[in-house]
């Protein structure tokens, strides 16, 4: 097992009916008084969480920040940072699903930042965030993880970049997890964030056979656990058991418990983040369509892990290295999910190409969890998923 | 699933040769430099855990506080407390296993108590600890899971009883655990560890089946993997893929992911304090003692989930519900470890009542997960296991 740090201090308040605790829990991080609410397209003025939060906070002075869209923009989120400032706001609860939550991460920092914070995200040497507001987060969308992690993916769609941002100054103080939020979901984002929390687990979990035994059987209850739930929630997202078990673990899969000491590899990640970048295709799908081609293309370094996954996942016999990316393929598109570049964009024949010239210019010669996916196994896994 | 919260702020240090990080981990807590080092029976000076310690922190003015026994002592502790009080100590560090860790929660938090602290431990109306002396622990046995949990078991031999304490305030700011002390372990307290983290995992897994899907694979996961490193940390503790996994599994076995959401017994704990109580038979041991006969005095209750067990942990078909109690028992006196009180001790004759009598005397009409082991049905586990 490698040497590893573990350190999560974010509270959960797991379950049915918690709001009326947002002010305990916000009093145990600031006694001011000033909240600035930020959320996503207005769902939770229709779906009832904006009433109940409110409700909640009636002693409290909101400030609104509203409109944070998928994949979180920076110019969008700096007029968040001015609205901070200029209120004088003491904490900022963000209420939606894992852009609202990754846009906060980021407005909470820059609001404390003095200098440019885009030469943070640029990782330029010797620029980061130190400090932020506190902040908490009722979450109505079991996808990302965010909510229990410090990690951000923030986005300037006019440069087609995404970067990412993280550190502890970023855990969320708390985080309010309601299940009875899935029975409001469309289709699409539930199978979205299935497909999310799936490949959340298998980035960390699908290398090659490690020492760290129990945070093997992790990842494998996770993948266990979506497999039994995924159609019964598509099926009647109102089935709270099923609904329960979706948002506990989307949660557990990003918090930090199954990268303890292990190898992990992202690179259906790096690869993905292109793609929603070029294309605009949504960010779970694009893990869908590279993760079994990447699996292809890697097969050689993966095949052990791939054979303990079809194993002890799919409950499969002897060598089905192969078997098990086709069960993930198939899981993915009983999900509804389809799975090639072409069923979302015709425009796309010079994808893999871009691609490639990409990861060649932030000098990637090899990512993964051996890093050594090259910029052109980058282009060729994009070009079998066209 | 049930209603949960989940909140564990203790950072994590895994692996080898850690120590030299122990200054910058104090240095997040305080910037005192007045520490009271909390020890047991001096085992720490053998194995070089001390020495390493002593190393890291040079900077520091050290006292000392060793001596702390297994099931740690009321008396005892107050000792440390008046020490911690007199030198004013900015910060504590528990360097040893389940006791010394125990031991400290108790004197950061009696520390800072102005009243009598018994009074809290017996749990008198309105008595609470509050607050305490940040403190971290160097981790030397893995077993009891106290490095990343807030609770804590106090003794009073004179009085033959155990009382247990908890709260925010006792979580340790940080632990670190370096597998290597493994190698350094008898073979008897490799055997208590191990039998002490499955016992944690049973007590919150072998109820009745649950809609808490994650959670009960990861329960079988931990369960799964001690039975797997168990026989090779015996034969050769130095082996540290294997002593890595029992130490990880110890932990996570008791720092709460375990137990959110879901239903626990803790009634083989309940028993088996008062044998330590009345006869000094090691913790870990008699869990293995009471357990099994628990499950049969209990068996509808756990039929459904001794199946389950069998069925997902030790690979058996059909209804094998007797089989899974029968293997668990094999799998403790695999350790060499005796399951019978015949086997510690003669005069025992007496303890049924003595511990049905207890149980009258504290109202205990009926505990574990349903609520309906009786005093009653406790005296007849402790008479099938004499």
């Amino acid at each position: 097992m490698n040497n590893f740090d573990y350190y999560n201090p974010t509270k959960v308040v797991f379950g049915k009916g918690t709001h009326e605790k947002l002010p305990k829990e916000i009093a145990q991080h600031t006694s001011g008084k000033r909240i600035l609410l930020t959320y996503g397209g207005g769902s939770i003025k229709k779906n009832g969480v904006y009433d109940s939060v409110i409700d909640a906070l009636q002693d409290y002075k909101i400030v609104e920040f509203g409109g944070i869209e998928p994949n979180p923009e920076y110019d969008t989120l700096m007029e968040a940072v001015e609205l901070a400032r200029e209120q004088s706001v003491d904490f900022v609860l963000a209420v939606g699903g894992g852009s609202v939550i990754d846009g906060t991460k980021f407005i909470v920092s820059a609001a404390k930042y003095e200098g440019e914070p885009w030469d943070v995200l640029a990782q330029k040497e010797g620029f980061s965030f130190r400090e932020a507001l506190p902040f908490g987060t009722v979450l109505t969308l079991p996808a990302t993880g965010s909510e229990m992690n410090s990690g951000a993916v923030i986005s300037r769609s006019d440069r087609k970049e995404k970067r990412t941002m993280g550190g502890a100054q970023t855990f969320p103080k708390f985080s309010f997890l309601d299940p009875t939020v899935v029975a409001t979901l469309p289709h699409r984002q539930l199978a979205n964030g299935i497909t999310d929390a799936f490949m959340h687990t298998l980035e960390q979990y699908l290398t090659y056979p490690t020492d760290n035994l129990l945070q093997e059987r992790i990842a494998e209850g996770i993948l266990s656990t979506l497999i039994e739930i995924a159609p019964r929630v598509m099926n009647d997202p109102s089935d709270y058991k099923a609904a329960s078990n979706l948002m506990w673990c989307a949660t557990m899969a990003l918090n930090g418990t199954l990268r303890a000491g292990v190898a992990y590899d992202w690179s259906t990640h790096m690869i993905g983040h292109e793609l929603t970048a070029l294309h605009g295709i949504d960010h779970a799908r694009t893990l869908a369509i590279i993760a079994p081609n990447l699996y292809r293309v890697k097969f050689e370094n993966k095949k052990d892990k791939l054979i303990q996954y079809g194993q002890r996942v799919f409950g499969l016999d002897g060598s089905c290295a192969e078997e098990a990316i086709l069960r993930t393929k198939t899981f993915f598109e009983s999900l509804g999910i389809e799975t090639q570049i072409s069923d979302y964009t015709d425009g796309a024949e010079k994808t893999p190409q871009i691609i490639e010239e990409r990861f060649d210019e932030r000098g990637w010669k090899g990512i993964g969890e051996r890093g050594d996916l090259t910029p052109a196994e980058a282009k060729s896994i994009v070009e079998m998923s066209m």
